[in-house]
């Protein structure tokens, strides 16, 4: 047969099982943490409308986009109807718009499905990929207090993901709006060109930022840029400090004083929520780069990886859904992009290839007794242990290599002897031990073991 | 603003949260017991090349593919370059091709992803749905033995989704063919087109499939055909009744016979594998109108709802990927079709709205204790328990009323006489009942209740 190249498009991730098992836990951990802090799954369809999709959005993001045509469509060669989510927030502002009257306020969902982008094919930018979003949307309004919860959902993630220390770190749009009115930058489309200048003041650096501001396209006073530039790289270290550094600011417009205020309020309340002092800090850099963000914007970074970048990163926005409701929906919310969050982890080795999922395997010493076999690997299975049964004998040095390829931890002979006894010999590949147990007493032992392994070690605060 | 009219494409099954935590606890159920049986989760990209995609498939498949392109492709006007899968076998067969060295064989792989049809929208016609898909590749050759892990599989699944009594319905494409060979029908596209035609038995019933079959274009004798519904009619009761049936059916060629003892092996290790015999029955009806079953067939019905049709289906082929390697890879395997069964037992009104994910409603009576509320609920999620807090508060009665329309099971109080006495009031939604309990008492106490509702019950075999 004339053969087609088995190969997938670049700029997907597609992993071995034992990677993709690793990837399927740092899922789990963020679903499970979304879900105790009681947000809600739903799900979209990956195709939305090309006109729903596309109403909000600028070229950039027109240019990114995959369209979608069935056979039928491509033949009438009109414009595609549909194309694939390139986020998971137009999706949701549409789905909650759709769903008004049958949700309830304020409605806080999660969502972890992958987007897709037509981005350049480059190393570590993905055309698919996960985002895991939690958002928590209002009718007419929303207390601050919904914003101190978000930092609390990050902190309780990422401390179960035990991929060490890290900071949240929080701003706040109406205080850097405030601020920069105060220096006479008054309209809003300059404010935020400045801020997208100041965004890059990590990755470009002090010198190259303030050429930019006093230069010709902004032209900003030598000493505006200084204070610029100065506000920007305030952090804290303590929420005593933080509220220091903020009221060290001096006075400020109504706006400036609003996004104060707020600021100190979800700081003290995130400390309420039990997020330890040293894993959040106020840092007046973070702009976040889109620009319907209005009120607190959050970032997260690896304190022993800053290269990495944030982690996970989000804000308050005034209005979700304004292009398909009347209804003012305001929200707060962050995403984390778990795909590349998990290959960045693998680089930087702070992932390990995980355990295989199936936890004992039921070997075959004499096909006479491969009923004995498979009456041994149901009890397993009825005590909810992940169990498989070699179907093919052979040589069983054979059989102990493929478990340990696999990933596989407790390999069970059931020998002659084993069967005259009632006895299961246990061969635990992880500690290199071997041990023989009455078959009665088989799952609770391995139970033990198991639950002791699936203790995850929970990063210190 | 203008506005949009926020709609989903027709033939999506977008949920209500409630509705997709019931989907997604059946999805967890088919994920568990996939993983019991020691198959490896993989995930596949929803996008392939066209052209890997459409190697091997009929023009029906094609009409129904829907085709991606990126804003730049479309701009140069190209045949579009990717498609989004359409079943999850195709993608199976390209990975297993481009990661063949990185594979141990058997490769035991589930997967659970959407899959994309252009289909005609119709009630009950999904054009994005789930496929939950396990299936067991060789290397070279593989066991029948595995063809027996399969209905154990079906089994194990059906019985903790506990939607009501089903069958596991067993036939063997040789038996088939060696039949109709020994009726001289021995041309294998005749004999597909018959199978076709006998797929129909239960929807067009036996008179029309006779007509058809003695018909012009077919041309079969009357006694063929009285011998071809005859055998298609087989059923069995036990394993003992299916071996006699099976006895019954005379002497055959050698495919003939090499299929019985295929079907009598695979029959008894069912029954091994702890299947109990009243799930399991030889239909001689079963042919899956696919053309690349080779061996065992299997299709599984709702005793109680016959309309429903085949809920799982399957059954061994020869060849998973000659269009992508030259090496020779059998295999066998079975999906459920996870979207239009939820949608299915819905309408027939086996499956109700979950309770919410949210487990804890912690209310707020006097905005003055915030801290105490949040420091609850910090407890609360430290012990494992999903608990949303009233951020804003107002009339007690609506907090209760929320948490009833949400599907919350406990509302928790915290009023001044608790603080000051150490407690907190519970009150259970379901129960519609209410305690008081110690404050260090209370996380054990909604665990001993919650772990008690989440015994499912399971469907007497």
């Amino acid at each position: 047969m004339a053969q087609t190249q088995a190969r997938t498009m670049p700029g997907v991730l597609e992993l071995l099982p034992r990677e993709q098992i690793a990837f399927q836990r740092m899922l789990d951990v963020i679903a499970r943490n979304y879900r105790l802090f009681g947000f809600l799954p739903i799900e979209t369809p990956v195709m939305e409308f090309s006109q729903v999709l596309l109403t909000k959005s600028g070229g950039e993001t027109e240019r990114q986009v995959y369209f979608v045509q069935s056979t039928g469509a491509l033949e009438k060669d009109g414009q595609p109807e549909l194309a694939l989510r390139f986020d998971l927030t137009v999706p949701l502002a549409r789905y909650v718009a759709e769903h008004e009257r049958e949700l309830s306020f304020p409605f806080r969902r999660y969502q972890i499905q992958r987007v897709y982008r037509g981005e350049r094919a480059q190393r570590g930018r993905f055309r698919e990929f996960y985002q895991c979003d939690i958002d928590v949307i209002g009718k007419d309004h929303l207390s601050t207090r919904y914003d101190a919860e978000i930092p609390a959902v990050i902190h309780s993630v990422f401390r179960e993901l035990a991929i060490g220390p890290f900071t949240i770190q929080l701003n706040h749009r109406k205080l850097m709006r405030g601020f920069f009115e105060g220096l006479g930058i008054a309209d809003g489309e300059q404010q935020m060109l400045v801020l997208r200048e100041v965004d890059k003041l990590d990755k470009r650096g002090a010198d190259a930022v303030r050429a930019t501001l006093t230069g010709e396209g902004f032209g900003l006073a030598e000493d505006v840029v200084a204070k610029i530039l100065q506000f920007v790289q305030v952090r804290s270290t303590s929420l005593a400090d933080a509220v220091d550094k903020l009221d060290a600011l001096g006075a400020g417009s109504d706006t400036f004083e609003q996004g104060r205020d707020e600021l100190k309020q979800v700081l003290t309340m995130v400390r309420d929520l039990g997020v330890p002092e040293n894993r959040f800090a106020l840092n007046l850099s973070i702009a976040r780069g889109l620009d319907y963000y209005t009120g607190m914007v959050y970032e997260t970074t690896l304190d022993e990886h800053p290269e990495i970048g944030s982690i996970c990163s989000g804000g308050r926005y005034d209005n979700l859904a304004g292009q398909y409701t009347k209804s003012h929906l305001p929200g707060v919310g962050i995403s984390i992009g778990a795909t590349r969050l998990f290959w960045q982890l693998r680089e930087a080795g702070l992932i390990a290839t995980a355990d295989s999922t199936v936890q004992a395997l039921v070997t075959q010493m004499d096909e006479a007794h491969l009923a004995d076999y498979l009456a041994l690997a149901n009890e397993l299975r009825a005590g909810g242990i992940a169990t498989e049964t070699v179907m093919e004998g052979g040589k069983l040095g054979k059989q102990f290599k493929y478990a340990d390829r696999a990933g596989i931890r407790f390999v069970l002979v059931l020998g002659d002897e084993e069967l005259a006894k009632g006895t299961v010999t246990v061969k635990d590949m992880r500690r290199n031990d071997q041990f023989e147990v009455k078959r009665e007493e088989l799952i609770k032992a391995l139970r033990v073991e198991l639950e002791q392994a699936a203790v995850m070690p929970v990063a210190r605060d």
